[in-house]
């Protein structure tokens, strides 16, 4: 079950409702009624957004001295073709003829038999324990006329789990065939649904004037990355490994992600250890679910919903040797929020030979490497007027003979004997004039295609398990919530609240706001006509981590308090005193226990909280 | 002519090597043959774009206090049709029937009638003056069959400027008709073009599963942000005015963007004398006319090469209702980089008739908005039974009549007379039963729907044409190029060269890499064995500011030497104090001279450059 950062049972509803109130995200279109699936960010969301970025871009980019790059999202239908996207990042879909509504095949049949099998379980007096699940599928489920208590053959039982098993291996025909055999309707309408029919994932379109050249909204940012690989190779000093990022949108046109409903076993490691059993593939993999691990820690999610999930074979995308998932629990159930996929050289591989542009990496050997091998060479002025057109299939038959067997050819002749060598469809033929020497070799350079590993950040998705992982409410103010993200990501760092809108406190406020500003915090002033305590209440739904309080002591010596969002506690101290305290605070090097310390609590001020 | 930040004539053709071969920007796509258009920004390119946007960040929405908005860039077909896009924003377009090169109208004529003027004048013997043009057209010019030097009858002159004054008012019809009357055939092959086909500059394509909805990227990030009015005004606390942002893509089906060729008369003036003039139509444009000079000075563009252009009827776009660009010099010509468009209350308007949502600003009146009014009401108890259906025709009769007036029937009334009142096809009517009298009246609110300026920055454009604004190189090595980026925009801070590859140097250059981005500045580090000198040169065309060596000295002592990009010149200093320097630097706090005083210029180190 979902909770809140206290551990309370988290009602989304009202969540939703705060981060719609608060403008963290709203519908798109909404005065047009909406569509479903596209959402707009306010301004919170907005800045939680680029903070989230800016994390990101420092943890990764920064720090691992990454080559970051910026592709343009119109991709043509050439690229995505060789890419396998055009053909392979596809659903099936069926629909309701009679009202339009599509399903997914897979889910569709996933849906309603999990459903039976419940309703088995139930006849049968068991107990159920149910896992997050999406409004939408909860809604049809609701309506789902096969959810009931019904007892069914073990025969059914074991196909139905045989069919859950290898779903997603199925292709159109056989999900046609299953929604045949099982009676799979609509679950809104029971009507009949018509044969699942394959619909491309990607937004089309076609670039240039006249409408020439066909082409889709990437789906991915990686392949921008993979076509300007030699590129990067080169400003990167032709040295291996390296690494190149990119942020950015990419474009699914889906009907709804599918949440973690999946059967699991949990295991917990180290990530050295699961590297060491083979669990995880290969140190950088491991390396990089390491990372991610570590970033999302710094975003502040909650330790205790975070899981890093294998793909099985079934589910992994066309061009993935591997892929691990990082997950994080919500409301929704598990939701994956990175996936890190081992693509091997598949990428460079097909854009190389679609385009017949080499996409290697060329490394020098130092030293060279050098071994000795018996060369065995037939003088062609003896070997073409003689053999004539079977001259070539002697010399297959040269080039095909082992060195140990070269090594004992070269024995015979040197002890004066001939040399003769089985010719299929010839026999034996005698090589009257061969060379057979042994020589010393050298290679420089080695050349290989590199593999790519490529961990995605999904931000809108990372965006909302954060905002559920931090969300709670005060014990007896369960109306208004509190978003406690940690200072670094929080959308604005201060909220400026003077006592009341008399006039004399204007000019301290406005010149605070810059001040801060210049400090390089982002700060909002909020001079409503609102009791602070209402005014810090509306700004804990904004999750600001800081509250100053102009009063009339700060026109008299010019101090000022300093509310921590969480514990509610204040310290007073001069502007200068309470800037450093938050630019420290953000900085990582004290928390705010620190400054309590330092400055001892204000208790001084009665506030109307 | 364009020129360097020295003032030296701009070759574009060695800048574009050097952009290219630095991986500032790349053609998307070269694999596969590229796409005219579409370009990927490389790491120093994807930086110096990161800093755009984020000095515009700050000096905008930080220091304005903007509600910044990320909204979504695929919409519905619905919103555009209303916002007039559907419909208004398309080119005329002719093609070349045999070889499908497609040419816009309106530019292909202009540029056939300006070459037959050219051609005209040089038969005259007349110096032509040329601003710059783009590459595409210097290569169909060079075809161009008409520029020729024929003299021209002084009627046809007349006439061909009479269809250059007025091209963009033409309807496609009347551009085929132009093309056919003036025999305007393809600059390239001579072959006739077919009549003109409206295209619509934006890319279409569908939402949702099986294709349900037709929709657009968004051509302008403009209708999202209208579209949120009320949610924003409201998260404003009802106040106005207020401002909102969005940072992020839009999408136009171009061909290529008209570079300025257009006859301008320039004149130069303070802000606020524009404004007092009524040049510039208002202080709310006028101030962010004022504010993007501020930006545009603050990213290094030449001050010199900076105008502003007022928008002629005939190019607005169907939403403004006034429009300034502010365009910057480049061997393109003045190229429009920023557009200020006063919107009025077009966008509001449509969307809020279209969806029937009110989209206005209700503003409470203090005091309130009091004076006094006669009221005439007419006895509907009278009314009624005694004219019928007449009755209604009698009220609206009552209702036009005026202030002045009612004051003089009161007055007939107040002597005991009978008020007459004349009523369309019924002549004079006796009201028997009205009440004439002088009432006050109050208004609490004021509803209204605001007016919009909306600036909107074309990051790319800028991009580019800062580059050639700061662009140099030094004599004697014109084939290494300088990019002179003000520190705070320079894509990377710091280059860090160790003096050699000596292994001696590695701890100290990776520890010091570490401590300077821990201090927030970007570096990176350059250990490749090509000379110091080659070093500085390859990274003064990356644009970097500040190099930093470390050497045997640093090994004994500690100090490094801080090497200043455009004068060269060195100080050398601690750890500490360099990172502190640069730092400063970066602020703003000090210039390089500054520390040149204060530490002295280090001559003590030879280096090959």
């Amino acid at each position: 079950m979902a909770t809140t950062k206290t551990g309370a049972p988290l009602d989304r509803g009202t969540l939703d409702t705060l981060l719609r109130r608060r403008l963290f995200y709203t519908p798109a279109f909404e005065l047009y009624g909406g569509v479903s699936g596209l959402y707009d960010y306010g301004p919170p969301g907005c800045s939680l957004q680029a903070n989230i970025v800016d994390a990101w871009r420092k943890h990764f980019v920064h720090e691992e001295d990454m080559l970051e790059v910026d592709c343009t999202m119109l991709t043509p239908n050439d690229v995505l073709k060789t890419s396998g996207h055009v053909d392979k990042f596809a659903d099936w879909m069926c629909k309701d003829p009679k009202t339009g509504e599509i399903f997914r095949a897979d889910h569709i049949i996933e849906e309603i038999l999990e459903a039976r099998l419940k309703g088995d379980k139930e006849a049968r007096g068991e107990r159920i324990v149910e896992e997050g699940e999406d409004a939408d599928k909860k809604k049809r489920k609701k309506k789902l006329k096969d959810i009931k208590a019904i007892k069914l053959d073990e025969k059914v039982i074991q196909e139905y789990e045989g069919v859950l098993a290898k779903i997603s291996d199925c292709s159109g025909e056989e999900l046609g065939k299953l929604i045949v055999d099982y009676g799979i309707t609509s679950p809104t309408t029971g009507n009949p649904l018509e044969p699942p029919v394959s619909f491309n994932l990607m937004f089309q379109t076609s670039i240039g004037p006249s409408a020439n050249l066909p082409g889709y909204l990437r789906p991915e940012t990686a392949q921008g990355q993979f076509l300007t690989f030699n590129k990067l190779y080169e400003f990167n000093n032709l040295r291996m490994p390296f690494a190149s990022a990119s942020i950015g949108k990419s474009f699914r046109n889906e009907i709804s992600p599918r949440s973690g409903l999946l059967r699991t076993t949990i295991v917990e490691k180290t990530i050295g250890e699961a590297v060491k059993e083979g669990i995880v593939d290969n140190e950088t993999l491991g390396y990089f679910l390491a990372r991610i691990h570590l970033f999302l820690k710094e975003l502040g999610v909650d330790q205790e919903k975070v899981r890093f999930r294998q793909h099985m074979p079934n589910e992994m995308a066309h061009y993935a040797a591997d892929c691990w998932d990082a997950e994080l629990f919500t409301s929704y159930g598990w939701i994956e929020c990175v996936g890190c996929a081992d693509r091997s050289a598949y990428d460079l591989t097909v854009h190389s030979s679609r385009t017949g542009e080499q996409l290697v990496v060329r490394e020098t050997l130092e030293p060279p490497k050098v071994w000795e091998e018996w060369d065995m060479d037939v003088d062609k002025k003896w070997l073409g007027p003689k053999f004539r057109k079977d001259a070539k299939k002697i010399e297959e038959a040269v080039a095909r003979i082992s060195q140990g067997a070269r090594e004992k050819l070269a024995s015979v002749q040197k002890d004066g004997g001939k040399v003769f060598i089985e010719v299929e469809g010839l026999g034996s033929v005698e090589l009257e004039k061969v060379t057979i020497a042994k020589n010393k070799k050298a290679v420089n350079i080695r050349e290989y295609t590199p593999n790519v590993i490529e961990p995605s950040f999904g931000i809108g998705r990372i965006f909302y398990s954060l905002i559920e992982h931090i969300y709670w409410s005060r014990p007896g103010d369960e109306a208004r919530g509190v978003l406690s993200f940690p200072p670094k990501i929080a959308p604005t760092k201060i909220l400026i609240v003077p006592l009341s809108g008399h006039s004399d406190f204007a000019p301290i406020v406005t010149a605070l706001s810059a001040k801060i500003r210049r400090a390089g915090i982002s700060n909002r002033v909020d001079n409503s006509s609102a009791t602070i305590g209402k005014r810090y209440a509306r700004n804990d739904e904004l999750g600001t981590p800081f509250g100053v309080t102009v009063d009339f002591q700060s026109l008299k010596d010019g101090t000022i308090t300093l509310r921590e969002r969480d514990g509610m506690k204040q310290v007073r101290g001069t502007q200068d005193e309470v800037i450093e305290t938050v630019s420290q605070i953000l900085d990582g090097d004290i928390t705010f226990d620190d400054a309590l310390a330092k400055f001892g609590e204000f208790q001084g001020q009665e506030l109307d909280e």
